[in-house]
């Protein structure tokens, strides 16, 4: 078992920087006082969308009973809200997104002073074997090429910080399953989806693919778990993954629930990981 | 000189298919008239900024003196105007989005039964050589591995149009280069920048890449060119790039320019884009 080194800058050309622009958040250290803002963060939750990303931060606010700060992001890229000591933004769609992400939030907690970090990220997934409404609580991640690498980097994840997550989800009576998640680089030709513009594979192609993950341990596929491992590992801070199933592709393609069935689902990834920060903080 | 083939969705599937719905547009086939909305569309104008298309929409809209939609998409992943015959949709950040976006959107106009459709993307980049200001007409892409292809597919792009935008830029006095445009997977390290949370690399290594890449004929950085001109001539939709250099790579990493001046380089695509439009649809 590998340990998280220690959180800290991994690049010595920061000893030398007076000031640091944020470009895709929109603001800089010498724009805003980033250690009293950011500084006391202990959980950065995020999520693709920046919709539901809003409405987490505003469920937990309300929830938790503490203020919910309006969108500290100065740029259209991305959305920030803050409530106590959990930051919530938002990360689009695909690895090179979480990425520009990932770096910028590091670099803030860096600039902001910020210790012992959590990083979780929600989201939605397809679900392989899983069916619809079932919680994925990630045991590693896997790429295209079937291993746990982005670029030449190891994913990694903390046991301990899953462990407790599955508890939860036992003890609030959340659909839950640990597998590895897949991560695509595109959702219809990297998924084998038979609905895309293009699709040069037949059906018996993609169920053969489904089949040899699922027999690999594989029960959700989403599109950034493995730069999210790989980056968290890297910097120092514990990460966990969970995501809702939105369909079992073992069955479909297209994601055809109701509303009020799709914003239950899009409910659970949120109860389960408030249930988690509220039980480290003591909230 | 590859020609394009004829547009035509290139999946058999769709023969038996009668919904379709676009899930990260929000709305399917049988949710909308998609033939009577978007039947006559001849230009999709994309970029990764939601804001900046919106802006852009709005400006052609009032240039043109034609009616802006309103945002079309009923789901909070793209943003999606029409003025007239140009549909405006945003691509966010990095290959595997613009991969979502561009499939969601040829099944689109594949539904409206849209003919003679030209992509043209608009965006910022990081110049290679050329200086901020600069507006970047591609002609052709690269990636990581300096190869113009994406996944297996070979990028391509019309020259005619590219020459058409060429002439346009000198005659309406917008500074202009020709060159091929990288694509990377990243902002930070995938483009070997100095100031990112990580930094494995001197600055040597990061000047020997950009001269390597300057001598191969790389004029600027983005992130999702190799995306678009495979998919596009997979297709069969003609394609063009013309993005902004916001700063010269080979000078520094941030961008530090003045509001008012970005606002300015930003508008210099929209420029060069519109008058191509209105001289091609005679408006």
């Amino acid at each position: 078992m590998a340990t998280y080194p220690h959180f800290g800058i991994r690049n010595n050309n920061f000893k030398n920087v007076n000031d640091d622009f944020l470009y895709h958040f929109g603001f800089a250290t010498k724009t805003i006082d980033i250690p009293k803002i950011f500084g006391d963060t202990k959980f950065v939750c995020t999520g693709g969308s920046p919709t539901r990303i809003k409405l987490y931060a505003e469920w937990f606010s309300k929830e938790c009973e503490l203020e919910c700060s309006g969108n500290l992001a100065k740029s259209d890229r991305f959305v920030m809200y803050k409530t106590g000591k959990v930051l919530w933004i938002n990360h689009g769609m695909g690895t090179p997104s979480l990425s520009i992400m990932l770096v910028e939030t590091l670099k803030l907690l860096y600039h902001a002073k910020a210790q012992d970090v959590e990083f979780i990220r929600t989201g939605t997934s397809g679900g392989i074997g899983a069916e619809p409404g079932t919680v994925v609580v990630t045991s590693d991640a896997m790429n295209a090429e079937l291993n746990n690498k982005y670029v030449e980097h190891e994913t990694y994840l903390d046991e301990e910080l899953r462990n407790e997550l599955v508890a939860l989800a036992k003890e609030k009576q959340i659909p839950v399953e640990v597998g590895l998640t897949m991560c695509a680089d595109d959702f219809y030709e990297g998924q084998m989806r038979l609905d895309g513009f293009f699709c040069d594979y037949k059906m018996d192609d993609k169920m053969d693919l489904l089949k040899q993950i699922y027999e690999k341990g594989v029960r959700n596929i989403e599109m950034v778990c493995t730069c999210f491992l790989a980056m968290t590992f890297r910097a120092g801070v514990k990460a966990a993954i969970v995501c809702v199933a939105l369909l079992n592709r073992m069955e479909g393609d297209q994601v055809k629930i109701d509303h009020n069935v799709y914003l239950e689902y899009e409910e659970r990834p949120f109860r389960l990981v408030t249930a988690l920060i509220r039980k480290q903080l003591g909230i």
